[in-house]
């Protein structure tokens, strides 16, 4: 029985986030941390997860270095959002025998798309004996996992609808800026195409490859969701006629038949955020989830993947492939 | 890509639900069937599953014969509860080098006691490469993977309660004899040792192996639900006074503070079914399911786990061991 040896790559919002959960836990030893802002490089990083004691653990911009010293087993990963930004970061985790749990939305399923360094680091990855994994609440289990989970109870499956409603009022500054709360309709159009949550398209596909469907067409809205009355969240007033947010929605078809339904609200104000899934089928079945905060769940996600993907097979993986999640908390039998 | 070879082996109610399902599936192939039964040894297994078409497949109650002839990949078992009972079955399957899917209540988590058997079942289905599993939806879902799922999105568990509310009026006579549906709160006190679900132990021990928790004590409760006004389900009338049903009840703890509580309602008449699970944590949790009826559901995570035990690790598993189990219908690479 041992404690497992974890390294936090990235340390914005959510990577400190990670890190608390992960030194909360007594089953885990956090070893090295990585980031390049040259406000946290030297600092210790008991004091940048908000500890009033030191960790004994510099926080260090080179990451050959880390991985070198800390030898860590596996690196929990917090930096970008898309596979081809985050590669380098990834390939160096790889080549030094460390498995990956990332918050990278489009490794949640990195398949989609034709992308020549997914195959790359997959091979590296087989060859290396390391599993790699993007999670995170959403994508990698609201919209996705858990769709998947409740199917598992059904007979037959003829479609999947899921709803997420969040309050983004209640989110991080980032957060709420990232959906365009406080700016007006034609800043949204102008911004359209960097805004708004990214892993939809990702999520869509995780659970039509769950279902072992294959989709030969997809549609995808995104629309602001705007203020009727005037509201401050935050730091942010919001004028009536402005944004409070995003809605949106994509779909799945086979045959020209609509098979899933994905359909996200994240706005400012929105009420009763929770999530939902229902499945059409042999029998109907129906899912309701209270409680998925977007950053306190993504820490959690992420640090209760640990101990799956040391047990997860070689190579590019998702949630799919995981054995069953769970808040362990133990000290692993190896 | 090819399809998965399975035999069934039992064709009670259970596993009559769990044929038609994997008949019902394009990526798996019934090779076989075993029973006992005098009125169905044989007969066309297609005829034993409702079907006015003959399958080419003879049900045998030979075990040795058809595994020998049909080579299954995997075998659908649906006989018995005890793990003592089914352990003559299960080690023939095994040694003719086939994985198992059984809806046995005590294989949900065979390490429950110290019983030689278990031991010594999975010490062969590792020696022979295979994985044997204990599953269904209550054992092997309800009440035990979905908290875990739930858990998969909490920084901190504290405690865990769970619910299952199931209207035993609109199951099966079996069910509702096992129950006690229209028998005396007398004949309930007498019957006691043997009325009500098999699973409880099974399903708190896996939510506390999945969370890493070791219970110090638990407490188990089973009292009648009695009817307060005539009442008639099928063909059973319940006077007033007379049995509805079962309340289970059954609690975990750790150094004398509970941690986990299972609480099951069984009863004929019972209002809104549904499953939910709380958990008290950061954040705190909840989620509701409609919809998962007993022998359906059964049968469809019992199919469902097909292809997922064929990705697991040899030996006895559990719920916790396997890929995230859904609905998949493609045939697998390989």
């Amino acid at each position: 029985m041992s404690s497992i040896r974890v390294a936090l790559f990235g340390l914005g919002p959510i990577g400190i986030g990670v890190g608390k959960v992960a030194l909360s836990r007594p089953n885990l030893e956090v070893v090295g941390a990585v980031d390049i802002a040259p406000q946290l490089v030297g600092r210790d990083l008991g004091r940048c997860l908000g500890s009033d004691r030191d960790l004994g653990i510099e926080v260090t911009a080179d990451a050959h270095a880390m991985l070198t010293e800390a030898r860590p087993e596996v690196v929990l990963h917090c930096t970008q959002s898309s596979v081809e930004k985050v590669a380098p970061q990834i390939r160096v985790i790889i080549q030094h025998g460390a498995r990956v749990v990332s918050t990278c939305e489009e490794l949640a399923f990195p398949w989609h798309g034709e992308r020549p360094v997914v195959k790359e680091l997959d091979g590296l990855a087989r060859e290396k004996g390391v599993a790699v994994l993007g999670t995170g609440i959403n994508p990698g289990y609201a919209m996705d996992t858990v769709p998947l989970m409740l199917s598992a109870a059904a007979q037959r499956v003829d479609h999947v609808s899921v709803w997420r409603v969040q309050d983004a009022g209640l989110r991080r500054l980032p957060l709420m800026l990232k959906v365009g709360v406080g700016i007006t309709v034609e800043e949204f159009e102008i911004r359209r195409a960097t805004i708004g949550h990214i892993g939809l398209p990702e999520s869509l596909r995780l659970v039509a490859d769950g279902l072992g469907w294959t989709l030969d067409g997809t549609e995808r809205t995104l629309e602001p969701v705007i203020a009727d009355a005037p509201a401050k969240f935050g730091d942010i007033s919001v004028e009536p006629g402005r944004v409070l947010g995003v809605h949106e929605n994509i779909r799945g078809f086979i045959s020209d038949v609509e098979r899933i339904v994905l359909d996200l609200r994240m706005y400012a104000g929105a009420p009763d955020p929770h999530d939902a899934t229902e499945i059409k089928g042999v029998p109907d079945l129906r899912v309701r989830i209270d409680g998925l905060h977007g950053d306190v769940c993504t820490a959690a996600v992420a640090v209760n993947c640990v101990t799956a993907v040391l047990r997860a097979r070689p190579g590019l993986v998702t949630m799919r492939d995981l054995p069953l999640v769970s808040a362990y908390t133990k000290d692993l039998e190896r």
